[in-house]
């Protein structure tokens, strides 16, 4: 197995660089790091193009990995690669999700529009995944997917569902002229209560900034606005609660 | 108004003591930031030792705090105050809550064993909070309420209702001889669905530990077990999450 020790190699670099956005869209790849997430791309027969290790990963590792992709690498390498406080010193390169061309409307989808924190995103990911979405749809100004901090919070979720990354004006007409209903959720004077909907299969619901919502263009073109009634004296709910109260009490 | 310009002041050191549980345990005082949380502090009558609050902030300042409880402080006794990346400059020293001796039991109460994140302890309370819960009691092992980064996310709800630090298992007593279930939050083989459960108005329920659950101590008291059914491939949800979706579908 290969080996690499100094932080100046050129290789390290490179993996380097996919810890910002514009390094994983220059090359369409990102970095993943932990036993955990490694066996979900396995699993989910995500495509691999390296696996580095510490020696202390290499002795737990237990999968069927190809020899000719791995490397080991030294502590100080695997201290530059790792974005967490206490690594597991085990990382992959991995080439980002591809989504169906057609998307199948089947289930309910997730709309995001302008999600800023990572782990609200990844966290909302991983709740539609547990509820049985069909797909989630990141609109304009979402964080970027492949976001070191959202890939930890989604534990895996992006290789179990597709995520586009869309304009939301289209994927409104589309659920809209299949007759399906998109919620938004935004407070206004026509707004229902979640409570008052009927659980169903077909809708999509969108989730805003969290300080400023849904934009008022794709506001004006919800089916129907939603709202969580508030019964104590907190001003608002954590966008990704609220996703996952909307989202499992909406879902038949 | 009395100004503190250097770092090495003795005041600034002992503001400094508590940002550690230890030095707010040693004096029964925390440290709150920002002007969102300071006016929450003041429209619900928390006791305000001192604030604190650099040039700029001073003229943004439009409460009605005695003169003689406000500091002015340097750019750098600011920096070294604040916890988060982009400082408002104001600064707030609260007496901890107290809590009603003998609790109120006419709404539902949340339970928390053993919760480790500051940021899903301070989420839940904030949705608790929202729910219209009664209470909330933070069990063994769970992060101290003061901690600052539960502080930021609870955002406020701690003024609220009471929250109370105590043996969950005499919460469980109480709640129990009463006639009000506690549900506990564990997947075993006599777990009902929490779609299954009328939804009420006097209750407990427990979430456990982010990566162990509840203890088994006090799994064997609880009247009923929930889980939430996971419809996709996620192995779980997020607990704070989990929480939102309980407290929400039970509450009548």
């Amino acid at each position: 197995m290969e080996t690499i020790v100094s932080v100046k190699n050129e290789r390290v670099k490179m993996w380097k660089k996919l810890q910002t956005k514009k390094g994983r869209e220059k090359v369409g790849t990102y970095l993943i790091e932990g036993f955990h997430l490694i066996d979900e791309a396995i699993k989910n027969k995500a495509l691999i193009l390296e696996v580095m290790l510490s020696e202390d990963a290499k002795e737990m590792v237990a999968t069927s990995l190809p020899e000719n992709k791995m490397v080991l690498v030294s502590q100080e390498v695997s201290k530059q690669l790792s974005e967490t406080q206490t690594t597991q010193g085990i990382f992959a390169v991995v080439k980002k999700n591809s989504v169906p061309e057609e998307p199948v409307l089947e289930k309910p989808y997730l709309f995001l529009d302008n999600v800023q924190d990572p782990g609200n995103l990844g966290t909302m990911i991983r709740t539609a995944d547990a509820a049985g979405f069909g797909g989630v749809v990141l609109g304009k100004g979402t964080v970027d997917l492949y976001n070191n901090k959202v890939i930890r919070s989604m534990q895996g979720s992006h290789f179990h569902l597709p995520i586009y990354q869309d304009d939301l004006s289209d994927w409104f007409e589309l659920f809209q002229n299949a007759g399906f209903p998109v919620y938004g959720t935004e407070l206004n004077e026509l707004a229902v209560s979640y409570r008052d909907i009927t659980p169903q299969s077909k809708f999509a619901v969108v989730m805003g900034n969290e300080g400023n919502g849904m934009s008022k263009e794709l506001l004006e073109k919800t089916t129907k606005n939603l709202y969580i009634p508030i019964m104590g004296q907190a001003e608002s709910l954590n966008v990704a609660v609220a996703a996952g109260i909307l989202m499992f009490a909406l879902t038949k």
